[in-house]
């Protein structure tokens, strides 16, 4: 479908109108979950993530049968400050390999039954150096978001977005300074593998970016500081909200873009939840900002979804114990 | 099969002989990761994982396409003490809630593929309350160990162990606390659900238990401490050794069963990662002390091998990207 909104303002108004969870689904979700043959409790995080998908899904007994994972892939004119360990054509290299299957999203959307869409925003014309100014016009910032939005296909009942973008950490922590304050060292980590001058040099290019920029918030943060793949990510989660589908976060970077929508909107999160915390220094931080606790820490930093993907399945197995699982009385267990 | 062992000193000695790692396939299989389309080690601990099961397979290139989950259930005497807050007869009701497809490892175990062996032992006859004596005779912790070794099927290629018994914690933390000492309140918990008194009560049962067995170490402290359902499990993990069939770990009585092995033979774990770290208070001192690092910790804590099952996807999506994954070669990106 085409998007609803053709100026930032009109998005942001957008979000302001975004449907809630159905709080009588969740209600009855949690009814049933107190019936259900186990202890109360024993299935700990398994029995809140399950209730909170009903409550978006608006039945008390769902199934997830048709999770999306949609990668958005930029280029960044930050590049020219040196910033990452891997040279910018690699974005371009590494959509090629999503598209003929051979990279870890690939395998992990096909182990978690989930459709794989791969959206290349505009690679040949990365975004400005934002330590020169903003990364991007408005018309770019919202041409991407109409990208992510319309990607995301009505059928589906459960979202993971990635990223791909050499570069991509430097703009995320240039986010996470902008919104969060501290120290751009704060903020910034190894990405893909930079060694420790290549560290100092991210922390200098976030540091001048946040101030060239006058330190934005909201989406002026992800307009100045991030990228046609991060904006991309905020459409299709600002869309998935609208047709009250649940969101699995990835990463530092898709984090990163998140923060932009959380503080534009509050409360435009509620429909997310962390699918994991990575090995890039500042994504604990970041989260912890956010209020989201991650349901997996496997020290992975790879972006493209993966740590989403992975987690698609502890939230699969969520649902099908809810959904699946006799009563007390349907089995005749009795009920300490 | 039948199990290859009529005594504990002779099952002990097959401890002795067990295989090792293929050290080769696991060097291929290391050699391979370098290779992947992704920055080295941005996979994290799925990197680990599948380099781990690529040794244990014996195939650098492996896949995992026959789990399989064994849940043994067990009576325990020592439910005369007042130690759970389900009366014992729940045992065998669960075990047919299994038999019926209702329960949370029903659901979990389909999700992950795998199939699911429930193995009622003797449930009409308890073990001997271990404050007493011991809880079983040689005979009868023999034949609970032949049950578990005959249930591993050989076309397995990936095993979790499971349990349902009620009064099975207390048996859990009169093991730990014999193998690895402290006091005995160092390791009870909560089980399906016991108030303050009921906790001291356990902590009682459990020092009377370990001082009426006069402290026993190895599989002693399996016989005099255990149940049948924990001495199944065993019996499954040494005959998944034998097989070289890698093993994921489920909770607190899992472990502490397992604990016995790794008492009784140096190494005897070494085919065995931990799924989860349980809510139950001292499950993770007891991975401490085996070593074991939980690849999940979602607060559960029900048993029946939920929490390994859950796992099972985890290293499934380990296992897919090590074998699935292009090389940079393969797929014409530059590698920083």
């Amino acid at each position: 479908m085409s998007a609803e909104f053709s100026t930032l303002a009109a998005f942001q108004s957008l979000l302001a109108q975004a449907p809630g969870v159905d709080q009588q689904a969740m209600g009855e979700a949690e009814a049933r979950n107190g019936q259900l043959t186990k202890p109360p409790g024993a299935l700990g995080r398994l029995e809140d993530m399950a209730i909170w998908y009903a409550g978006w899904r608006g039945n008390p007994r769902p199934s997830i049968k048709a999770p999306q994972v949609i990668i958005f892939a930029g280029n960044h004119g930050v590049t020219a400050q040196g910033v990452s360990a891997f040279p910018a054509e690699v974005t371009e290299q590494m959509v090629l390999n999503f598209q003929h299957g051979g990279a870890a999203i690939n395998q992990l959307s096909r182990a978690a039954g989930a459709d794989l869409d791969v959206i290349a925003l505009d690679l040949d014309t990365p975004t400005a150096d934002f330590t020169q100014g903003p990364a991007m016009s408005e018309a770019e910032v919202v041409a991407a978001l109409q990208a992510g939005w319309s990607a995301v296909k009505e059928g589906t009942d459960l979202l993971v977005v990635g990223e791909m973008g050499i570069g991509n950490t430097t703009s995320g922590a240039a986010i996470s300074h902008a919104l969060f304050g501290g120290t751009s060292e704060d903020w910034v980590g190894r990405g893909t593998g930079v060694d420790d001058a290549g560290l100092a040099n991210k922390a200098r290019v976030v540091r001048e970016g946040v101030a060239a920029n006058g330190t934005p918030k909201g989406l002026e943060a992800l307009r100045c500081l991030g990228g046609r793949e991060l904006a991309g990510m905020v459409g299709a989660i600002a869309r998935a909200r609208s047709l009250r589908i649940p969101v699995i976060l990835d990463g530092f970077i898709a984090s990163a873009a998140a923060a932009t929508l959380a503080d534009a909107q509050d409360g435009a999160l509620d429909h997310v939840i962390s699918g994991h915390v990575s090995a890039e220094a500042a994504h604990g931080a970041v989260l912890a900002r956010l209020g989201k606790e991650p349901i997996l820490s496997l020290n992975m930093r790879l972006g493209e979804g993966s740590g989403a993907a992975v987690a698609i399945n502890i939230l699969k197995a969520a649902v099908v114990c809810h959904s699946g699982m006799a009563t007390f009385a349907e089995a005749g267990v009795t009920d300490g």
